[in-house]
């Protein structure tokens, strides 16, 4: 059973503060940390599971899971054989720095390379909330509609990354793509945008090979 | 062009006041009013567009759309021959009740029976903020998963009905509808669950069934 940390909205203070902190941890244990921003059902954890497989060999994934109740994702996780703890919010609509904190320690740092960090299904409330984490990715899938970053607009300006997620079922839901890379790039003009399904695993090399350049990049 | 309304944060005090003076209106008016809570991209205004057609001749619908910026849906209302008032956010994660305020105050209320006021993409901070309505409707889409009751569990508790959308997409995306119920009976054994899809028409007449009769239980 994976590890549930259950955390209330009162101890909060500081969050910037805590998630310096974090990010110091997490720079020190060579791990970069990817806080994963999407609506509820938009396949955040699908993503994440089909990443780690696709880097197994290269680089060690470990996943923390943000729900507001439940643990079926980070079982999930640990059934794919990943370092994961799982959050409950209790109610609260995104993640703070001081819940990945408690996390942190209960992962095995030494052993990861990349984190990926789960927030609570909400395209609202996560983006303007630091954790500590070096990179902030958006996902949006082609049944949500093509007009999400018209709507969205904070949480996509801030992303480091854009994905689009569950193309094998574009054609079903007539997601026009070319509308969402416009609204898209009124927000930014230079964020990586990529296409994929974490299912078929179309599209999934090129977001693979970004993220190990990220991790390049952000040395360890 | 529809009326569009823009709301900062800071105007709002007592909003369970102005709630109460908001249903006192609608009720005097004699209109019904739904708010319609859901994840962004659940097909909120797919299904409110198709609700009112199916309604047409016998029930005349109103839309109140809240987005945090745009006005996409409210335009698409219009078009469609409703009244319609688009409320911006401004950032704001889900409806208050002073914007459904303004928003009442720029709509032709003599002229509506059923009063659909669509939040805030959003399955999470909607649920516990009283607008005025008479009855609150989850919707949640088949491609955002079976397990959406157990991880908000807020929403669905608080819900007078819940809708299942896109179930024309429903084997493409592999969702468990037995699952699905079974998580939201563990929350409300009653609440009506209705499966349908906007777009082929599918379950829409149990649907509209059931809004006519709440329309008559509620009087006007």
């Amino acid at each position: 059973m994976p590890k549930t940390i259950s955390v209330g909205r009162s101890i909060f203070a500081n969050n910037d503060e805590v998630a310096g902190e974090n990010r110091r941890r997490l720079d020190t244990a060579g791990v970069l940390a990817i806080n994963v921003m999407a609506s509820p059902g938009a396949g955040k954890t699908s993503l994440i599971l089909a990443t780690a497989r696709a880097l197994s060999g290269r680089l060690r994934c470990g996943v923390v899971e943000g729900d507001i109740a439940g643990d079926i994702d980070a079982r999930l996780a640990e059934e794919a054989g990943l370092p994961a703890v799982q959050i409950n919010t209790g109610g609260a609509c995104h993640l703070r720095a001081a819940m990945l904190a408690e996390a942190l320690g209960e992962l095995p740092l030494g052993q990861i390379d990349l984190l990926f960090i789960e927030n609570v299904g909400n395209l609202v409330c996560p983006a303007g909330v630091l954790l500590g984490e070096r990179l902030r990715v958006v996902v949006s899938s082609t049944p949500e509609g093509h007009d999400k970053p018209l709507k969205y607009p904070a949480a996509f300006r801030q992303a480091d990354a854009v994905v689009i997620s569950k193309c094998e079922i574009a054609d079903y839901v007539t997601f026009d793509s070319g509308t969402y890379e416009a609204y898209l790039r009124q927000l930014s003009s230079v964020v990586p945008l990529f296409r994929l399904s974490a299912r078929t695993g179309e599209g999934m090399s090129e977001w693979v090979l970004w993220l190990e350049e990220q991790r390049r990049r952000h040395g360890a």
